[in-house]
């Protein structure tokens, strides 16, 4: 993609790409991204003259077939993956299947997967249902996030996880981490969820095997956007992916009734190719010709922090959940407080759109393509003033919450 | 749905229903059917007013976490399906995996996945992909369709197939074989890709386990439209699913460190709804309320009768590769010829779509939505004209073959 010298991002430009309501302070594009305003027009003519007016004939002359490959490397742009190492398709919960998958098979004389206790729930699911499909005393190992690196020897087979935990923001290091994985020939699986559009990450200048992350928070690809797998160069011609779809075959077309995996990435597509939200993905990723991710991700660091040195200045009974140093976090900050859902609840109320975690987590997305030093005082403000109402206290928040 | 008496189901409406590009015969609505004329339109107000508007807020207030519910529902009504036993996502081959991994654990004793020739390819990659992960010597036997009957027996735990032939259109007789199967104790498996939405079928009254099916063929859900899964009522609250995604977990949202199934097919989720390809689907399936499975089917076999009879009549070098008897195959109807892929080429430039199928399956899709008895004539013409140019002896074509 063409995009600004660094340090050159015109964030009014960006800001100017995406529909936003009126009024609205909305922080949690860490959930999902809002919608270029270019996307409607956009798949409308996806629709109507691609699909409407070639139908069949559209998978070769508008070039749908080859799509997922065009819009993964417009997403290794952004992760340090090269051409040819991306593919988008499926849902996340799958793609970290597949990368485990491939991963155990590279180390079939090791059991232990290690991930950590920040992992996303869905991924700590896949994983389990996979070893317990494997059998053969496979184990998933999940240690806190603080002893990941000293738990990391020759025994574990795959190193599987989120790089930016969902609740705080606490980020792993990723090229330290890789490194001792490598030293102990460990595979390393990375979700970057709440990396990828957020902070700068190279998933091949860190040596990462797989890498794996969903489109619809900080790349707005929009709701249920397709996944996408990363698996580096290295092993791209021998990964053997544990689900074998038709449309990761060699040649699709040919029907033949065994399996012959295809060239490089293509051989982590699984099925069809889902277009309508393929391109849209494609559509939101346009932002990123206005906007470098090192300027994003820095401008997201100021932001972050001002958030928080506000929020300590005027809510001290609110406590930080997210790491202190922006190097060590990703774009969303986190409080705690014991009513944090009914504090949220009146937030949200009152425009101001974060989202909670249980069990006291209060979550707050910087996207810098979007939001600004408005949206950082606007919050602060809002936090004040629907903590000075102490909505646990009333009886129709107590009477709704039962409900809900 | 609402949908018109038996027998009262106009052809005329349900025309009027899709775009079709002037002058083209379009008999590949097995591959891709056509956009429904308001899909754009109804696209633009998810994309504008939901995702646009509400952000994140339209997960509950546009409800767009139970659709994959609602919209199963609707399939289910085609399929014989009651609510609340089919669930929309993911990709067919996804769903595919899904099934049989529960459906070997209900059958831990035995080692035997029956299947035949027949079957798509990518039904079959997936399967032996999984027997391989699984390991404990469990066997993928793959028959020809003839054979299936005969081999149904205690050893095999599931039997896994696809009722419509995607080349010949040969139909497997689903209500007899689930019952052989379950006198045997075997599970089964239906991939309804080339079914619903052309033939009747009834999972339930059938006693079907599972089914998984696809919606971008006679259910016009668009390009990579997402799949489904049905599970029978009986089994429904005690299946395990080998693809334990977040969504399958009884409560998604508490993000719980270990995974509690979901209630019913809820628990066949896995990742984040694809919401703009299941509300494209969902349109699609309102041409339902105009018509009756029962009257598309029967018009399809008098469709594909009428073809029939007027191929053999005008060309009859070319060998019916389909079963002569309607009840005995799907909604498309193929045809032989070793240079059966010019023929092909040289119809579709002539505004006849079909498609070819190696080694040398001509195929014809009649889908009574929105082809009619024009369309069968055009068809037999343009197949003869097409035969008689001898394309395959074109040096033009030759070099043309060589180069795709």
């Amino acid at each position: 993609m063409k995009q600004p010298a660094a340090g050159f991002t015109n964030f009014e430009l960006t800001r100017e790409f995406f529909h936003l309501p009126p009024g609205l302070t909305y922080l949690d594009g860490n959930s999902l991204g809002p919608l270029p305003r270019k996307l409607p027009a956009s798949i409308n003519r996806v629709l109507a003259e691609q699909w409407g007016e070639l139908l069949i004939g559209a998978w070769e002359q508008a070039e749908w077939m080859v799509q997922p490959f065009r819009t993964g490397d417009r997403i290794g742009d952004l992760i340090g993956a090269p051409p040819g190492t991306v593919v988008v398709g499926d849902t996340l919960s799958v793609k970290v299947y597949q990368a485990l998958g491939a991963a155990l098979a590279m180390n079939p004389g090791r059991r232990i997967v290690l991930t950590d206790s920040g992992n996303f729930p869905s991924d700590l699911y896949m994983a389990e249902a996979l070893l317990k499909t494997v059998g053969e005393g496979h184990q998933l190992k999940v240690v806190p996030p603080t002893e990941v690196c000293a738990q990391l020897n020759e025994d574990v087979a795959v190193l599987m996880l989120t790089e930016v935990d969902y609740r705080t923001g606490r980020r792993h290091e990723m090229t330290t981490l890789n490194k001792i994985a490598r030293e102990c020939g460990v595979i390393t699986i990375w979700d970057l969820a709440h990396s990828v559009g957020a902070i700068e990450v190279d998933v091949s200048g860190s040596n990462a095997d797989f890498a794996v992350g969903c489109t619809y928070k900080y790349l707005n690809g929009g709701p249920g956007a397709p996944a996408f797998i990363y698996v580096s160069k290295a092993i791209i011609d021998s990964v053997e992916s544990p689900l074998t779809g038709w449309l990761g075959h060699s040649a699709p077309f040919k029907f033949s009734p065994s399996y012959d995996p295809g060239p490089g990435i293509a051989r982590m597509r699984i099925g069809t190719p889902p277009v309508v939200g393929l391109f849209a993905l494609d559509v939101a990723l346009d932002v990123w010709e206005l906007a470098t991710i090192g300027d994003v991700a820095q401008r997201a660091a100021e932001l972050t922090q001002s958030f928080i040195a506000g929020v300590e200045r005027t809510c001290p009974e609110i406590e930080l959940a997210s790491p202190r140093d922006p190097a060590s976090r990703g774009s969303h900050v986190s409080f705690r407080h014991p009513e944090g859902y009914a504090i949220m609840r009146t937030l949200i109320a009152n425009r101001v759109i974060g989202d909670f975690r249980e069990p006291d987590i209060m979550r707050f997305g910087f996207a810098p393509l979007y939001n600004g030093d408005g949206c950082v005082s606007t919050a602060i403000q809002e936090l004040r003033k629907a903590i000075d109402l102490k909505p646990w206290e009333s009886e129709c928040f107590k009477v709704r919450a039962a409900v809900t």
